[in-house]
């Protein structure tokens, strides 16, 4: 199931038009490379609709969120969702200011996303107006544990089916909800956070394995998913002393470069929940 | 020749101005340093005066084009033709949508170019209307093949006449005319496509050439297309089992960095045509 | 001294809010996260009061300062003042154009800030007016040397007792300075000049270090500015033969994230003038 998914992307390479944020712009669009898709970047509102015409999926991320392309998000996502495209939400910070929240909730309530992809305590900001934020990063006190892993699934579905979207919330374990069921993902490696931008460059992964399985939203989230993590595995067992985070974002993004079907089924550490 | 211009780069140390894109520009900066430049980034309509003022070239790439740096560019080629500066033109993405044409066809009405960069899409759009873009990438039929390379080197010379700006068209295989002669340059290497800012960070490379060596642009431009070339061959050459993209990024402005004129001569795969 | 500085970095793990430019911002996130530190950026004047409302310190950078995020600037920083929190000013390029010295002449006279850094050039231009700048480097005649080393300390003594913030002048010798003492610090790396940013990392590194060592500003300072020169050495011990200035700046950010507090206090080269 992973394989094919991973290689439609690489048969089909598809071209992600991505509204993000300034900081991990690069990262993005290396890591969309790596994988096998495309990346444009545009956020004018008099080139978004142009851009998103020729695209494959749509990838929004409010991580650097700026009144200028706020207009350009939304502009982008209608056009996409008329097209039927793919559209992917990272609600980089939602809770961390008004801003960013009052964003994201027009944004919910104005594009149809294929997937929203947060930290729980932006997936909880979204879905409650309740999450605790402490910058970019989910709050301690909002950890997924083994204790309240059935709650937050519940959370999920029901937040999945509310916005019709797939529920993607990240941290130590994945969770991947639609509203009918959850997957919980254990690859990754702590390291993982000590790079800006893994995230951000989840989100494009999923926007390129979407697009590229247009057929099967969830099960593609599912491959993004397990292949980001892996890859942060394989990137970290690649280390050697002197390596520190900068190294370990090259390694990423090469293992990712370098990610075979085969090694991904194998590695791919997924239950049902 | 090759030689001399690369030395010229090393001892003049051109102050390169780039109004550019925020995917690649982190790239374009240490490629300038890599190659014995300096770079400053600007964009603001009340500073780019300022800085073209001390700069010896100016570079204009439309990769993330947005409405508030367009007057940006049109007030720093002025000034830097004024001021009598090579200023080169990136034209990414140039037939994707309606402003990055009508903006790169309004900059070549308003500013004397003395290099203009692009792939064979962009290129065609700009002379003619007519490129097939895919996003920021040339379309397969606009392939530059054995078949139409004399018709294209035609296309190039044309357009280096009406604009009076040496023409590069990357690909496979580059060519770099005007209005009267065509080189053909065989560098490269298919992985420099994996990377985003292959074409970003030639432009800045040629922005510096040309600036450390004013009297003979066509020239600089060839060598700084062969320079680009043979860092992508050394930077393949570089490549272990475990690297993908990232590490090859970094290997291929390393490469720059430790070029040297006489393998440049030696590596350098260039014929009239 | 140094040890007890960089600890409570790691052990605080201070948020620092980053109002900066978009060339090297990557890397300031990448080594806010080497150093143990957490960054977030935010620049609209609607999202960075909440955001700084949330920081343990703001950092402000002007190298590609647009008039969208000036008024920004002036919120986050008198936010900032409001909650005692450290603000740091990098005035990359002052003295470059009447917008950059104009912005960071007005933020001197709004914003209390708790360290200046910038380049020789850079500091003359804001203590007097005077500076020669050559883009975003300073001029050869600005060199600090044996000569007028002491007539420079003066300088960053009479402008930091003007300022009320700790003054730091970069060079090949550093200089941190407040209005009663000052050190000069011997680490460093020609080859930090051989990558975009090293100036922008530091600034940032002083941030999170001053953050987590509210009570100790100019000793944190100086800490963060060994720390940077050291690594910086480091990282240029690691280079092997191909290597060039895009494997330097990895081998940089890797080596902050290695750093231990003893390798620290033995490293360090400093002394009180």
């Amino acid at each position: 199931m992973l394989k094919e998914k991973l290689e439609n992307v690489r048969n089909k390479i598809p071209l992600i038009h991505n509204i993000t944020n300034y900081v991990t712009v690069n990262d993005c669009a290396n890591i969309l490379l790596a994988c096998g898709g495309s990346p444009v970047m545009s956020d004018d509102i008099d080139d978004v609709i142009d851009i998103v015409s020729i695209c494959g999926g749509l990838n929004i991320n409010i991580g650097t969120l700026n009144k200028n392309t706020i207009p350009s998000m939304f502009a982008a996502g209608k056009k996409a969702n008329e097209r039927s495209l793919p559209v992917i939400l990272d609600p980089v910070g939602v809770g961390a200011s008004v801003l960013r929240t009052e964003t994201a909730n027009r944004l919910l309530k104005e594009i149809r996303f294929s997937v929203i992809k947060g930290n729980i305590s932006e997936i909880k900001t979204l879905a409650f107006g309740s999450g605790m934020t402490k910058g970019v990063d989910a709050d301690v006190t909002d950890t997924v544990t083994t204790e309240n892993l059935s709650g937050i699934v519940s959370l999920a579905k029901k937040f999945a089916k509310e916005t019709g979207a797939v529920i993607v919330i990240t941290g130590a374990t994945d969770i991947i909800a639609n509203s009918e069921k959850a997957i919980v993902v254990r690859n990754g490696h702590p390291m993982m956070s000590k790079i800006t931008g893994t995230g951000c460059m989840l989100s494009a992964l999923i926007a390129a394995f979407v697009a590229a399985n247009r057929d099967s939203i969830y099960e593609a989230t599912v491959t993004a998913v397990c292949a980001m993590g892996l890859c942060g595995e394989k990137a970290f067992a690649r280390m050697k002393k002197e390596d520190g985070n900068s190294s370990f974002r090259n390694y990423l993004i090469d293992s990712v470069y370098n990610l075979d079907g085969v090694s991904l089924e194998s590695g791919a550490k997924y239950e049902i929940c």
